[in-house]
């Protein structure tokens, strides 16, 4: 029954004059074409080793290619091995890695990249957004992630959204080397935009970063070394025999699809939302990401 | 030293064509004057007591009069006793309340209160944002609340940001009484405004509920019953015995010290920051309030 009224509805849709229809964003994703998704690249995607379980985290090179790189290289080098979760800030963000440690970096590491807080925004394909964006003069989609922009100015961003992670730096002029990681937790804290170089997304596992007991030290550190959550590894997924590897796609923002998903998260409509906002945050959006295997 | 130095940076803020100087947020909360805080009324916070600890929230009867009366009701006639928090959706809610008990509500509940989703815009006065906001025309605050709102429609909302409370409810028509309780613990679900009667937030203890394990079936509800978090009890400040009753104020948002407050929550540039945005989610402002016993 699903199936066919849903074809009935999505031809409907097409027609900016028909009447709003009850179907929801997840409607769409349930529903779309293979044409609609991208695989992701198993080079792009580090899967960190918990007690409970895996976090996996999709990698952005072409917004940070330097820190991305030094990740790379962290990873195959097993620098991380024995590394821990040692910040956990309510509404803001989990942070793992060394803290503070001298262990040397892996051959291949970049020690002090330059910010790489933003790109420029020439040679990107931009799915725009449609609703103002408080943090910058534009948003929108590329490639499957969330940013920013100023065609003006010339930039473009990640954006700090649920989920996003960057690369723990101390006080400016310093930028991070991609040692020390982060993941959002929180409700975007979009202030941390154009200062921080952010390098990727986690795409499961999330809820074993935001569960965590909150730090009771400054910041959201946590107070005993005997709180800190064990990390054991860090790999690349292409690093990893075939048969664990994990797979996952991404929607195409440049989809047609993506269009319909994200016209849908502006406007819910259905049996339980009445009143459709006609706008939506970029952070709310959240890009459609599913397991393959 | 840094008292000395505040107040000079501060004059030096009020000149619109002074230079950025390197002062945060959390420097104008800690400097702030007596004047620029306002008391919150006993009765209108609510006390609820966990395992843990205590989760206190701050009710708005201005913005939905007849579900925080329910709520109120409820307190006093003891019928969360025994209640659970049986939903945690990661990046979404926690969810409390009895969960299709057919427990009787005590007196001076209204099974089926209107609306209430939204209020009227007169009377109101509100502190604006200053930034865009893509869900409403206008975002602001008003007595110490997030808000959005259009002049032009005549309405005014509460905004669905992190630890902001709401009343679960079935599908449209029905609207919930307010024995169903929800936190927000990810980024602001600002789709439901308007949608859902808001209430409250959560202004101590939002982390007890956020680092709940997740609920695994849909929705984010707790498979089994044995993983349900019990509540001894939710009670009103106001009938709690004066030795024990928590107090608390909230910054005055129509103050000087708020404007100075929100303007650099839109404008961050310290010795983290370097650049700042100009502009700023109503979510991200994060009202202050603070202990006072």
């Amino acid at each position: 029954m699903r199936l066919p009224l849903f074809v009935i509805v999505a031809a409907a849709m097409l027609s900016a004059a028909a009447p709003p229809v009850k179907i929801t964003p997840n409607d769409i994703v349930a529903h779309s074409p293979a044409s609609a998704w991208k695989a992701i690249d198993p080079d792009d995607l580090l899967v960190m080793n918990l007690a409970g379980g895996r976090v996996v985290i999709q990698l952005a090179p072409q917004f940070a290619p330097v820190h991305v790189a030094n990740i790379k290289a962290l990873a195959r080098g097993n620098y991380w091995d024995g590394a821990t979760i040692y910040r956990v800030q309510d509404n803001y963000v989990a942070q793992w890695g060394l803290n503070e440690s001298d262990k040397g970096f892996p051959a291949g590491v970049t020690a002090k990249p330059a910010a790489e807080y933003t790109r420029t925004v020439k040679g990107l394909s931009i799915t725009p957004l449609g609703s103002p964006d408080p943090y910058a003069p534009g948003a929108g989609f590329v490639d499957g992630w969330p940013v920013a922009f100023s065609k003006k100015a010339g930039w473009a961003d990640l954006t700090h959204c649920y989920a996003m992670v960057g690369v723990g730096r101390d006080l400016s002029p310093d930028t991070g080397t991609g040692g020390e990681l982060y993941a959002v937790i929180g409700h975007g804290p979009r202030q941390l935009d154009r200062n921080i170089a952010m390098v990727g997304r986690v795409i499961e596992g999330i809820d074993r970063l935001s569960s965590l007991p909150r730090g009771t030290e400054a910041l959201g550190f946590y107070r005993d070394r005997a709180q800190y959550v064990p990390i054991a590894s860090i790999r690349l997924a292409s690093d990893m025999p075939a048969a664990e590897r994990p797979a996952f796609e991404v929607m195409d923002t440049a989809s047609a699809t993506f269009a319909n998903y994200l016209r849908l998260r502006a406007n819910r409509y259905d049996d339980f939302y009445i009143r459709p906002a006609g706008g939506v945050d970029v952070c709310n959006v959240q890009v459609p990401v599913r397991r393959k295997s």
